[in-house]
């Protein structure tokens, strides 16, 4: 069977990322081209992957026929434009979430996918998670019986550059960084999200606030069927990067999450000791390339993703208003985003 | 040294728990007499016990002059009269938590037993418990830097009985437990709280709805200066109890809590598995003989109790104010309670 | 029920244990007299438990009509006159371990009990150990199948005293500590040794040789029924006390021990750490009470205690085909020990 | 650069792993050829890696000189005939454990590899597993002292073929599994061994009595300056892939290993249940490839690899050792074998 041809765009830190992966370790695939505005960015990746075509304007790459499917990893400010373009181009899209910082523009760009007829896939990599999959499988199969509760925590082990921070270009910590918070409650809950409370402060970092954002945030939600929810998210853990997820349903719980990276603990008088994972690669590596396995699938055999273009958009909806929330110190109603 | 005399007052659960921890295992104190007007309870106690002196009026008990110190393990809606009376009657007290079910009746409580100059303790026996203990000494130390961010976790295995369960018995969900959550992470964080926000519902009991309680809270605060808190309190972990705290500073993290009673671990083909911790008794047991003997060793000599009468009207405060939040689906700051 | 009298003989570290813990803490039992030749010994004790009548010479305490049973704790060399003049007396015994360094002598302090009719019980503590007990039933139970091979691991912190590691004081460092794990791998596996193999060495400790003794020895044990065995005790685990035990079946298995004293964790960018048990009062506290509370049970009900005379007598004879294999760095039969 | 040329040489189980691995995840190196006297097998691969050239006979893959380094993965009576060709072909040379049953032809082989002045590595994986590594690192830092005493565990979930298990053929359990704990214990403890003493039985499966095979050895042994070690190999941990390693020394003691597949916990009224690691691809599939990265690494930089010949000929030696005990019930000098 012929590969499927990828083009990536973007080759910032997830772009390379996703890159290497799908040149190295997806059965299916083959990266054919690449695109990035930068030329340092991309002789250096010419060196690493030498038979890859390079491409300084993402629209030459969508011209390529060989490209049958693209995977967007450039600025979240440009997702609009690339996925609109790719989606008339008719190329499958795999977008590195979020689609867009506004409602509006997320509808522009499911709508161009749909009226297409793309495949559309956003990188809720910890869907692919083995975790998150085998919880998800729990679940279903009635281990805990009907979830009632989620809790959700996300921890980064320190806060990103001060642009990046900028509501304008990250859309916030809750945007940024609970969208995968709100996809995986919405997803292991089979529920969706009625309302929301935020409180937020910028408790390490306080010159978060000169930007406009925060390093912490505890987000209570309310599901349309009664459950309830808590979300954390923050980079305040020095300690390391920490997911974890805790569905509690009448007939038990289940955790999800680790905090170990190396197999080895060490006894001494001041204790025991063993590491924490230091970082997102880390941890989601294997799901990372899980996702792309999957669209390539979903490509090769013309199936829908399991992460629906509609996930996406009540994900980014739920972390508005969660940020109107936060803003305004009062209970939103998720209708009040449109 | 001549024993310090202790009187019980009520013998359910909760006083028979202290009146026999007194009786065997507190150095330095002595139980002279307990009092229940239960006739069948007085008869199965005296046989436990044959030295004690068995009353059916606590006020009899009062009026011993070789009672010094007095616990109050009576019915909440009690508490009021039973302190006020030791206070007057210049003993020690002891009060189970909560004093009482309004702030007005608390103050009441806490001004007789100033205006009597005895000592006054509640029952908040986490304080008392090894790892908070700990946990608090490590924060002191500044192992974690100054805590910006705190989590509690109080899950019981299963409801109360629905009388019990109605808030005018009971005080509701948050007054009955998470009075508990409240005094440890005012305590851990060193500050008070300013607002709360509380999402509740009965998801696994709905019959609790019918009484007008819920059996599952989360509550989001945020305190004085600036720190956030979230506190989860719930009757539906069917697996057992589970008491946990996480206190989160820029240099680390300190989480509280166990989930092992029996120090065995099973590996079969369905993989490893561990019991958990069952109930109160065995997970605070120590911390509950902990706090009568500091409440002995403070009437030994002369000194104020570590749990002052202040934090318990604090803790209430916030208890009231969450259930309100509860009530109303609004953000409700403590200053509103009063 | 008028409790059962007992007498404590011997108040060093484990005699004050026993004593403390008779006095306050077993139901059906009244600590009534103790001996000690050590006037300062005497003196201290009394002013920790004035109703105790303290005596100098253990005869005069066997002497005491209200004395039903005694607890023998003196120096190991001394155990057996002490015992057999127990028995003579009539006393119900309970007799830390080893009954004695000989199985000859060891046979006629079992004998003079038996003669006697009076209960003896040898204190294996482990064996009333929560995890030991459980780990018990779940075998009994078929949970893991027949048990085909068993681990037991036994570390203390630090050496003993030179004086006690002579093994003409305590029996050396296989007498003194693997006889509790001989006695648990005999009762996990109901099965008899059959032969075994020691290796030690003075590692840390190199001035152990010096006395004759060392600070670690690894025992491979065959069972009699063909079960195989592996014990390890060591002096050297400077990061606290360490005792573990696994039980492999061709169902699975099951692992007793634990290595944490303080519910709390901490997380820093150091990794993730919680402190150990320190030593075996933390461990064994309640282990050691439960074994007064079956020797006072049996003795009330006129039962057989659940440790056989047999057992102590088994568990040294392997003890000492073990040293002797240590010394002559053979496999040894225990059938050649007798 | 050009990438190395890589050739495989048996396309069983492992084989296949390593000429994957070799194919898609080793930067810097090219899989271009592959033997095995199987059709079947070579079309099945063929079709999975159509660049890759098949070759009936390994003469014809050692005669191709784009082949620059070689993986030996046929049988293990076929390892000396094979590895003394590549050795004569110039090529450098990784071969999967053991080199040979016996002392002579793992010499051979290595003088062979030494005459030829070519590369030669033994797949010892177990040192490129971060856990062993990081263990190493840090006993070699100093962490817990001069390291005294070592247990190394090793369990199958079940055992292999009858025709497998003949010692004939795979030298027998000893030989086996155990050359993976003998080399790794050599390793940490930086020391030779000096003598073992080693029970078995065949306790879950005795067919394997009738091949001339045990499921369950327990191998006590010293080192040459003293330090003492225990290697637990055995086929039958039904609860799965079980490799463990600890460490002991006067300031502290690592553990290396875990027993978790997927990063959930469940938690019922059965109690807390985690899943566990199923077999050693799962266990130690990054370790395979990270020793591939190695071999070609030092392949192209004309390095000596970490695992020396000397390492697997001392190795093997001490399986023999412990074989002979094994059947010989006594203990065995390492130098009764040459």
């Amino acid at each position: 069977m012929t590969p499927v041809g990828i083009g990536v765009i973007g080759l910032g830190r997830m772009g390379r990322v996703y890159a290497l992966h799908t040149a190295r370790q997806i059965d299916g695939a083959a990266l054919v081209a690449a695109a990035d505005p930068d030329p340092v960015v991309r002789a250096q990746f010419s060196a690493q992957l030498p038979n890859v075509q390079m491409l300084a304007d993402y629209r030459d790459l969508l011209a390529l026929p060989q490209v049958e499917g693209v995977i967007i990893a450039s600025p979240t400010s440009t997702h609009r434009d690339v996925a609109i373009h790719a989606a008339r181009a008719g190329k499958a899209i795999f977008c590195e979430k979020p689609i867009a910082l506004t409602l509006t523009a997320t509808d522009e760009v499911i709508a161009a996918a749909e009226q297409a007829g793309v495949l559309f896939q956003v990188g809720f990599m910890r869907r692919f998670d083995r975790g998150y999959v085998e919880a998800k499988r729990k679940i279903d199969a009635g281990v805990i019986g009907d979830p009632v509760t989620i809790r959700s925590v996300g921890r980064d082990p320190h806060r990103t550059s001060l642009e990046f921070a900028n509501p304008a270009v990250s859309g916030g910590l809750i945007v940024d960084m609970a969208i995968h918070d709100f996809d995986c409650i919405r997803w292991l809950m089979s529920d969706d999200i009625r309302r929301v409370y935020a409180e937020s402060a910028a408790l390490v970092y306080p010159e978060l606030l000169g930007v406009g954002d925060v390093d912490t945030a505890l987000i209570t939600t309310r599901f349309r069927h009664g459950g309830l929810g808590n979300i954390e998210v923050s980079r305040t853990a020095a300690y390391g990067y920490d997911i974890r997820c805790e569905v509690i349903g009448p007939k038990g719980t289940i955790e999800i999450g680790y905090l170990r990276e190396t197999p080895i603990t060490v006894l001494t008088r001041e204790g025991v000791t063993h590491d924490v994972v230091p970082h997102f690669p880390q941890r989601f590596g294997p799901a990372y390339t899980a996702q792309i396995e999957h669209f390539v699938d979903c490509l090769l055999h013309d199936r829908p993703p399991a992460v629906a273009p509609a996930d996406a958009r009540a994900a980014l909806q739920a972390c508005l208003a969660a940020t109107l929330s936060q803003q305004e110190g009062r209970v939103v109603e998720i209708s009040e985003i449109s």
